[in-house]
Order: C-alpha cells, then structure tokens, then sequence
C-alpha cells in the first residue's frame, strides 16, 4: 500500500485543483452543466487523452472516458461518480470518486485486460439546480422521466434547456443508456458520516442504500394569549410536537440502525407571547430493511396520534417520499471485499444511509460501492476532507479488484 | 341589573360602530394617532357634550372628558380603557371600557356629587405602531421616556412626528400627568382569556397584574447529514430543545398560577434530511408573585443548561423583560369587591396575565379592574365577543361603585 501514497497525494491535489472551477467566488458551488462545469470537462478530457483513453460527453453532460480492452468487443465496467456539488461544498464529495477512477485507470497502463474500463463523472446527482437529483445517473439507467425535461430551475431555465445551451440534444438522451452487456459500475464515495472514523476504519463495503421514507406532519391547538391562558386550558401544538420529538429520538434508541429525523419545525404564529397553533414538522427515517423502516414509521405516526388526541390537538401527515432500500450486487459486493483483504485491510461492511449514483444504476447492471472515512463525519461543509493514507486504501483496493476481475463474455 | 340590559345592548351597539372607524377595509386595526382615531374622537366628543361633559385631548392623544363635581375642584375619579387595536382586531378590547365608562358617567346626571369624573380613551396601549406600548398611559403616569419620542415606526415616522402630524404639541407631554390629587383609576376590560368562562361568572376582579420574564434561549449542536449519522453520534439541537419544552410544562403543572410559554421556535438549518444544528427559542413566564415567577425562571433556564451539557449541546440565554407585578391598590379593590357584592355577584378575584392601562398609572393613583368574561377566552380576533348580560352585570357593578364612593379632600 505504501506504493500508492504519494499518488492519493496526486489524487487529493487534483480534487482541490477542480474544487477552483465554481460558480461562487471564494466557495465550491457547482451545479448542472453550469459554465465551470466546462473547465472540469476540459481538465478530464487531458487527463483521459494523457493516459490514452477516448472521451466524448453524452446528452446527459456526463463525460465519458474510456480505455478499450484488447478485444475491441470487450464488456465494459465502470467506474466513476458525480462532478457536481452542494452550495458551499467540500472538495471530495463525488469528485473524488472521478479522480480516483483515473488513477486507477492510468495504472492499468499497458496491461492486456479481457475488458475495457469507462470512467464516468456524472453531471448531476445532488439535486440543487432543478431540485431532483441523479439527472446524471438516471440517463444511464434509463430512468430519466421525460417530464423532468421541462423541469425548471430558479431563473425559468428547463433541463432541456440547460442541455441545448451547453450545447448538447436532449433527443440523444436513450443513447446514454449502458448497454445490457455492461460488466458492472463500481463507485468510490467519502462516508459522509462518521462511522468508519469512529471504528477507526479507512475503508466500508456499502452492502446497500437505505429506504427512506418522508413525511410532513400538523398539530394543530388553538393560538392564545400566553399571559391569560392557564396551562391545563391550552391546546398548545408545540407542546405535541415537542413531546413527540422525544418520542422519535426513542423509537431510534430501541431499533438498531434506524435513522429518524426531525429536521424542519415551523411554529405558528410564532411569537413570543402567543401560545403556538399550529406546528409543521418534517420526519425522515432510513433503514437498509424496508419492513423495519416502514414498521417504524406506522409506529411514530400513531404515536403521534396519540399524543394529539390526548392533548385535544388536531393531526395530519402527508407522504413525501418513499423509496425502498437497494441492496447492492452480492457477487460485485463479494468482489470487492476479496481486494479488500488482499489489500491488507478489515472488509467492513455497512449500509449508506445517503442517495447515490450506484443506487441509480444498480437496477440496471451490477453496481458495487467502497466507503472511505469522513474524517469528523464532515460533508457537505468547505471543511469536508479525506486522509492520505485512506485515499491509498481505496487505491490499493481499487487496483486489486480491477486485477481480480474475471470476465464472462456477454 | 335588569335594568342595566338594554344599556347593555347601547353599549355594545357603541363599540360596533367604532370598529368601523378602521385603517383596513374589513378588518379592525386602528393604531396610534391613526387617520381613523380623528372619527373616533369626533364621536366621543359628540357623546362627550350630549352628557353635559367637557372634553379635550392631550399631547398623548389620550381624549379626555370630564364631568365636574359639585366643587369645581372636586377630587378627580378617572375611569377609562384604549381607544387603539392590535391588527385585525375584535371590537371590545379596550373600547369596551370607554364606552362603558360614558354609560355610567350618563347615569350620574343630575346627581350632587362630591368628586369629578373623567373618562379617558388612552391613545396607544397595544404597542402596534412603534413597538413599545402603553404611550397614552405612561403620559398620564410622568413615565414616558423622552428618549421614546424619537422611535420610528415602520415608514420612518417618529412618535414626536406622529404626535405633531395629530395637530399636537409633543412640549405640552408633561401637563398630561395626572394631578397628585386624582381619586384613582377604575378600568374595565374584558378578560381575554377563558377562566371567568370555565367558572361560570361574568365579572372578575383583578388583584395584580403579573410579573413577566421574556428570554431568547440557544441550543448549538452539530448540523450533519439526517442519513448518515447514526442516532448515538448526533448533537441534534432540536431533540434537546424539545426534552427541555416539555419540562417547561411540568414546571407549570408544578407551581399554582404559573403561566410559561415557548411561543417561537427557530430550527436551523431547517432542512428536512439535515439534524438541526441550531435551535432558537423564545420563553415566556409570569406569576402575580415575582419570588415564584423568578424562582421558576432560573429552575427553567438551570434545566435546559443540564439538558445542553448531557448532550453535548451549546446553550445560551439572553434576557429580553424582567417586569415586576403590579399589586392593585387594595383600598380601591376592596370599594369595587363591595360594590360588586352589593349588585348581586360574587366577588371573586384573580390575576392579569396580561397588561393593561391600569398597571402603568398605579404607580402614580389608585388603580383598580374590573374583567369581564370572554366567551370562548378570545381575544385579539375579529371573533372576540362580550355577553349583554356581563355588560348589563359590569354596568350594575360601576354605578354601585360610584354611589359608594366615599371621598376625602386632598
């Protein structure tokens, strides 16, 4: 491993020199085919002719780099994640999934391998510019809803739009769908968490993406005068929701790798002397097992009918969101574990409990994810980062099961 | 009382008509030495002359009309409410007590007495226009800070401006104090809560007005990722604010009388996959008895700094109020207990939550309050109401009062 120390120092030097191309002075803010997305395209496409490979960019603005097999009828695997970026963002998150992919490319220089490789740094999957993610990913799996085309942004700009004037047609979008032949996609992402650091791991198998389900909740009491109301004549909503929020931090205490959260509370009419009306709070609960999340959910939903009906309040939740849970592919997942060990390193597994491009593509083809550790549990945030010695990890890892990788032709 | 019921009915006609009297179409709002104030005044004066009284209004605005005693330097009984609203407001909150005060100053016609009586419809008790209340009263007490003369409103309008712009003369503030030798301050207003109701009786009478302590609290933890951070790794601010808001009820049902309310919630950064990182809250608490009210307040804020450090949460509390209760003069309560035993209610006692007139100028005279049931304890809304008979009772109430009212010469 400590061959590839100096080259994780190449790859966290080439995530910072992308980390300049930004819409904001002084931030990292880097959304859907926004012009700096232009100068990452043309930072990989010297990077991919440098180590001989082929590059164009599908209708989707996902670039492509490809390195052929020594059969030009290879199969393909790919590698690859997102170049696009929260607001004020920090400098690893997706990108340095991209730059890792090159490096690992570049290393299979003049090796005859019986598949190409194709590194793919998609163009969306945060979600900040139309306000869906995986607009990227999505063109690869197929499953880009074609309404989504006419989707706007905040100044009236449709996706299609957005496409055409970075000088691509969105008719060319069926185009970007892997092949049916397609070997596999293989991702490298920080944890943005802080489980591998807390189990003082450099590296986690992701085994599968969690479910998540979102709703928004009322409780709904009577506003009044704080001053002249006693407390057993009050029908005060933030009381409700106050003691439901207790309510949801138990359900996650008694369940073994549940993630709930109140994230959002609006509070009606919101003045210092006014008992609360009203109260809006969102819930957001993730699990690898869907039974588990969706018993869950039913449990703190009439919890939370409970409590309103003891406390004469009025309640209503309203589904937001509810995606099952993907399991990555076993024998891929199976893969990469050996190079893990072969590596030298524990095999870790855990589930991710965020969105990401493999989840998008694994219903098309066999898709595989490796964690690196998020020092502090930090994304999202400038001050996001990534240590050497575990970008050589996932180096080393990454040159194994590229090594290890037998092929059954199509 | 039957006698009182169609003046009731008067009454109550009154205090519709001068709802008209309204900044905004359709709704009750009528801020300080606002255009329709001018309307209100012209038809107090109008009421003012047909009684045989004369009127004047002061450098406050407060219009004042006066029925001289026997002695023309008769000792002064003022008797009175506001004349202004909160924004879309019911039509009895404060006007109820002026216009009750001109029935009963009717009433006296043609009767010897050895006291003056005056009404007085305070200009500005709600603190609508410039954010800082009881203007028209805190002239009267010689409590008006000169330093309030230069706020502005929200189009840059000083209270000095506004005063001016009246046709008045902000210089001629102190001969608005009240003389030294005044009787006392009798106000009627209706209760703007539900307790009167819940007992079934239609008058209360007020012992004090209660001490107020206004904080803005903080709890700082750690904004992270609502997907991947699992639930015994979270500084989840809002989880810790809503342990410590449910100890704010249980401080209430603990402590006789206590009133303590978390009005407005401020969760940062408010987004439903992110744990809040940052919650703002507001705490409200009063008590008729300021040892009780400051106890509960430093029980609360130790709590919430408990809660804070078992969670590893910042925690923060500023002071916004720290007002004192205002004990009623009790010779003057006591005259108001008689005569409402003398017209055939009970004479039962309470608190004022909220603040009134009454508390301001009972530094300065005697001061003394009569409530009137609420139905459904509303207030501040356009569904705010008062029943005939409680008038008709509060009228029977004030006339008892009058005839019983023994003076002694300054």
């Amino acid at each position: 491993m400590a061959g590839w120390l100096s080259e994780a120092h190449r790859v966290i030097r080439r995530c910072e020199e992308l980390a300049r191309f930004s819409e904001e002075a002084g931030r990292i803010t880097r959304t859907f085919l926004s012009a700096p997305v232009r100068k990452v395209h043309a930072c990989l496409a010297e990077w991919s002719a440098a180590a001989g490979m082929s590059s164009r960019v599908d209708a989707a603005g996902n670039f492509c780099a490809r390195l052929s097999g020594s059969d030009p009828n290879a199969r393909v695997l790919y590698l690859g994640s997102h170049i696009d970026t929260v607001r004020d963002a920090g400098p690893f998150d997706g990108i340095l999934g991209v730059v890792l992919a090159f490096s690992l490319v570049e290393a299979l220089a003049g090796q005859s391998r019986g598949f190409a490789v194709e590194v793919i740094a998609f163009s969306e999957e945060e979600g900040v510019r139309f306000g869906v993610p995986f607009i990227g990913s999505r063109a690869l799996a197929g499953t880009l809803d074609p309404e989504l085309l006419s989707r706007r942004d905040a100044r009236g700009h449709s996706v299609a739009d957005a496409i055409r004037d970075f000088g691509l047609d969105p008719a060319a979008l069926p185009d970007a769908v892997l092949p049916a032949t397609a070997l596999g996609y293989l991702e490298f992402h920080i944890e943005q968490g802080p489980i591998l650091e807390q189990l003082g791991l450099p590296l986690g198998i992701v085994d599968a993406i969690a479910g998540q389900s979102r709703f928004e909740l009322v409780f709904t009491g009577q506003a009044n005068h704080a001053g002249t109301t006693p407390s057993d004549m009050r029908r005060d909503a933030l009381a409700g929701a106050a003691e439901w929020i207790a309510r949801v931090e138990c359900e996650c205490r008694a369940t073994a790798d549940l993630r709930a959260t109140v994230g959002a509370l609006q509070v009606l009419p919101g003045v210092s002397n006014v008992i609360p009306g009203e109260v809006k709070a969102t819930l957001d609960v993730r699990h690898a097992n869907d039974d588990v999340r969706c018993r869950s959910v039913q449990s703190l939903l009439h919890q939370a009918q409970q409590i309103a009906e003891r406390r004469r309040l009025g309640f209503g939740a309203e589904q937001r969101l509810d995606q099952c849970a993907t399991p990555l592919d076993a024998t891929m997942t199976s893969a990469l574990e050996r190079a893990v060990c072969r590596a030298g390193f524990v095999p870790h597994h855990l589930m991710s409990g965020a969105g990401h491009d493999a989840m998008i593509l694994a219903p098309r083809c066999p898709a595989a994810m490796l964690f690196l550790r998020s020092p502090g549990g930090i994304s999202h945030h400038p001050a996001e980062t990534v240590l050497p010695d575990d970008v050589a990890a996932a180096l080393a890892v990454g040159s194994e099961f590229l090594n290890g990788l037998e092929v059954t032709h199509a």
